[in-house]
């Protein structure tokens, strides 16, 4: 449309622009591909070697990021005369890479490059730190860190709160303001919620859990239902990796990895369902949008919605197991054969404070996300110091979970995030499950035979759905524009609030 | 050292070629990933939109090698009193790259563009008349290739025969001039070896191979014998593809793939061989190549010799069998328990001629390779017509094998390099049989255990002998240099032509 209107020499502008974005796109792909081949297939004494290519590859595709063309296409295309003649995908492109340009532009080359010696030497204290334990090893830097991600907040600038700029990387729009409320209420309703669960004297049984399950078993059986939740196996793999993750090339090849261990069956299947959340997400964006960085998920927490929906509110349902039970029985007679249904779906869903995030339930994962995000935010803000983040950390534990680390290495160490810098980060996981909640608030109301369809198997309506409102727009909206056009309404926490409760009072028998 | 003595400009110079050189090393490493990728792990649905950020990913590397900075470095590096001061490495380096930018620089860019186009076509015409059967409907197609290469060969100039220059393109300093009385007497001693294997009262059964080999047995056995006969698994990969072939990243990463079929237990044992040997070349470079265009094989014959030497005069020997024949009875009781060691390898060698060069035995495969060296020099130098072409090589079939193709897709069709233009490749092949043989010479000489090693399964010696001698080297020195400083002469065919004689003698009992 706008080809017929629009002035030859902004015409061409926009031309080079969309080709510049193009090239970049490529290069983002290409870039993904590398990643996971270290991580999944590159032999280990190529690594090394390798890494030095990606460094070169990267430096390169940093360049056509900030490179002077992409400044001057923006700067013409982003005036307002020009801009608002411009189609809806090619104004979104231009709101995403501004932001990136600018943001790019803003931190000096050098204080870049030193913090990048930092992290990758801060990395290492880390590992030290936690196999000697000493909290010490790591303070320095951390201090360092923090003192950067202090300067940058400065450099990008915020409304009220520094941690705005530094949540904004993550969930653009996001701040504080509207963060504080949001997970005050999670938190103390949580909290109620696990006493509640602590005092229940109808507690589930984990103990088949403690059985040996056959690895290549496992496999078959993941391999089983992935392509049935919706997973498009033509359009994508499933590979093996010690930390399981998803990595897109583009819609028609995402890429999988899960992680088996004998003695632990749920942490590969829920492992797989998790990460299929965020591959059916890049699977089904609009093929229009490819070329353009816009093909992919609009944010961090809206990702994490979709990997949190599928292995939660789908994977930990009764009509999922109603569904798979007797399938993943067939695969483990001799362990799961003489369970029943409800007592295998009630230890699925069991709840238990533990040290450890990532082994974490549905309900204290939520409060160790709010430990970090309070952390966070008052060293940020310089309420608290770096030396004092043990102690800190540890009384929050104790008065969220009721437990305390018995060390660093369990406590204050156990994240890499703060390592590599990755403040404002952390919200992003319960955000997911906020997202997560509110939409399935919107799916059951919109979709009535949502939890009948899961039982017949009938995941193809489900993922309709989650196409037609999340999936398809790829990064064309902010998260907030995207919640409120599927939901109606901003984000609320009385959605996930209202589902743990219904959910762990009934297993509960509360 | 030349560090110390160079003049500063000079020396800003090299440094800046050298870190040129090391980017384009890092960008071929990234694009050989690529390729493989999409050969071997990328689900469908990804590869043709994962093509074209591959296309804009080889645009930008070509840029690189054939940008205005390499030229301006080029050209103050190799003038000769700057040159002459250079150490060894660099020196090579600056002769592969200036033979390479010369070359690139020769083709008119549009001359070019259309011959891209004009392959694309041919391919899909290639393609079609071989499901045709019908060599006129790629005719026109291979008559431009023809033409085009024609010109090439004129824009590069040859010394004595146009072809010259092609086969220069595979195997720097070849001439037909070289090539003509070594294809000769090879051709002329293997047609008459052939002859008296054909009369022979001795001949080997392979009833033993028309059973079925079951494939995860299969991928065991290979993934047995590969790490013992000398392939690094820590520095490489065995996957699975339709066409074997190896790929490397760098020396620590070199990964092979094979093919598994499951009534023909040989294609895969003698594949993964083949392939290993190109991948062992490829991991014992000298690391002090990394990031130059020299950590390579150095031609494609010298890299055949390499896989041909492992695969047939290691791989098809007696004391190899003697080593693993008790192994793949192992893994196969069924198909192998009653069949005695010497006929499995009388049978792995049976010399019978096929209409199919990738299928042919080790002495009638030179057949196949004369056939198509004596017409790509003849249609090249316009001597015979395209149009002829399914003619003259179905006389050649019948004179040099004894036998005539049926149709034209078993017979002029079979091959896929001429679609892409490939003319001066396929002498590769047997350049590749000629100097294995040298190289067997020269190696049983020097390591008079050669055989008894292979028995023992001490593959460790050998491979030493042929990283000390050759693999080490890369692409320091042209071949005739290596072929010359490792077995102290020119390439002769005397040693193939004897070898040949000598084996099947003994199997035949001629």
């Amino acid at each position: 449309m706008e080809s017929q209107t629009l002035d030859p020499k902004i015409q061409l502008a926009l031309e080079q622009y969309k080709a510049l974005e193009e090239k970049i796109a490529h290069f983002v792909m290409i870039g993904g591909l590398l990643e996971w081949d270290q991580k999944v297939t590159a032999p280990k004494k190529g690594r090394a070697i390798f890494a030095k290519a990606i460094g070169t590859f990267r430096t390169e595709e940093f360049k056509l990021s900030i490179s002077e063309e992409m400044g001057e296409l923006l700067h013409i295309l982003s005036a307002e005369d020009v801009y608002e003649q411009l189609d809806e995908i090619t104004q979104a492109q231009i709101r995403e890479r501004s932001e990136e340009y600018n943001r790019s532009k803003k931190i000096p080359a050098e204080m870049y490059r030193d913090y990048v010696v930092l992290t990758a030497k801060a990395n290492d204290a880390w590992e030290e730190a936690r196999e000697t334990n000493q909290f010490g090893v790591f303070q320095p830097y951390l201090e360092k860190i923090v003192d950067y991600n202090r300067k940058v907040a400065e450099i990008y600038g915020y409304e009220q709160h520094p941690y705005d700029a530094l949540l904004h990387q993550y969930e653009p729009g996001l701040s504080v303001a509207v963060l504080d409320p949001l997970f005050a209420k999670l938190r103390e309703t949580s909290v109620a919620l696990l006493e509640k669960i602590k005092k229940s004297g109808n507690k589930p049984s984990t103990e088949i859990f403690e059985q040996d399950y056959d690895v290549e078993q496992q496999k078959k059986f993941n391999t089983y239902f992935l392509p049935i939740i919706g997973f498009d196996m033509q359009a994508g793999r499933l590979d093996e990796t010690v930390h399981p993750f998803a990595q897109t090339m583009n819609t028609g090849d995402v890429r999988l990895t899960t992680r088996y261990v004998e003695n632990n069956v749920r942490s590969a299947v829920f492992g797989t369902i998790h990460e299929a959340g965020h591959g059916i997400y890049e699977q089904n964006i609009d093929p229009r949008l490819e070329g353009t960085a816009l093909s992919t998920g609009v944010s961090f927490g809206i990702h994490e919605s979709q990997s949190r929906f599928l292995e939660n509110m789908v994977g930990r349902s009764e009509q999922f197991w109603t569904l798979f039970y007797p399938k993943i029985q067939e695969y483990f007679p001799q362990q799961l054969g003489h369970v029943s249904q409800q007592d295998f779906y009630r230890a699925v869903n069991t709840v238990q404070p533990t040290m450890i995030r990532v082994e974490a339930d549905e309900l204290t994962y939520n409060l160790h996300i709010m430990i970090r995000y309070e952390i966070e935010k008052a060293v940020i803000g310089g309420e608290i110091e770096v030396k004092d983040l043990p102690a800190v950390w540890n009384q929050k534990m104790h008065e969220y979970l009721g437990i305390t680390p018995a060390t660093d290495t369990e406590g204050v160490l156990q994240d890499v995030h703060w390592s590599f810098g990755g403040f404002g980060y952390f919200p992003s996981y319960s955000l997911g499950n906020l997202y997560a909640a509110q939409l399935l608030n919107t799916i059951v109301r919109e979709l009535p035979d949502f939890y009948s369809n899961i039982e017949a198997g009938n995941f193809a309506a489900i993922q309709a759905w989650l196409k037609e409102n999340v999936h398809q727009y790829g990064k064309l909206y902010t998260p907030e524009q995207l919640i409120r056009k599927v939901t109606g309404e901003d984000l609320k926490a009385d959605y996930l609030v209202h589902y743990l409760e219904e959910k762990y009072s009934r297993i509960y028998s509360l």
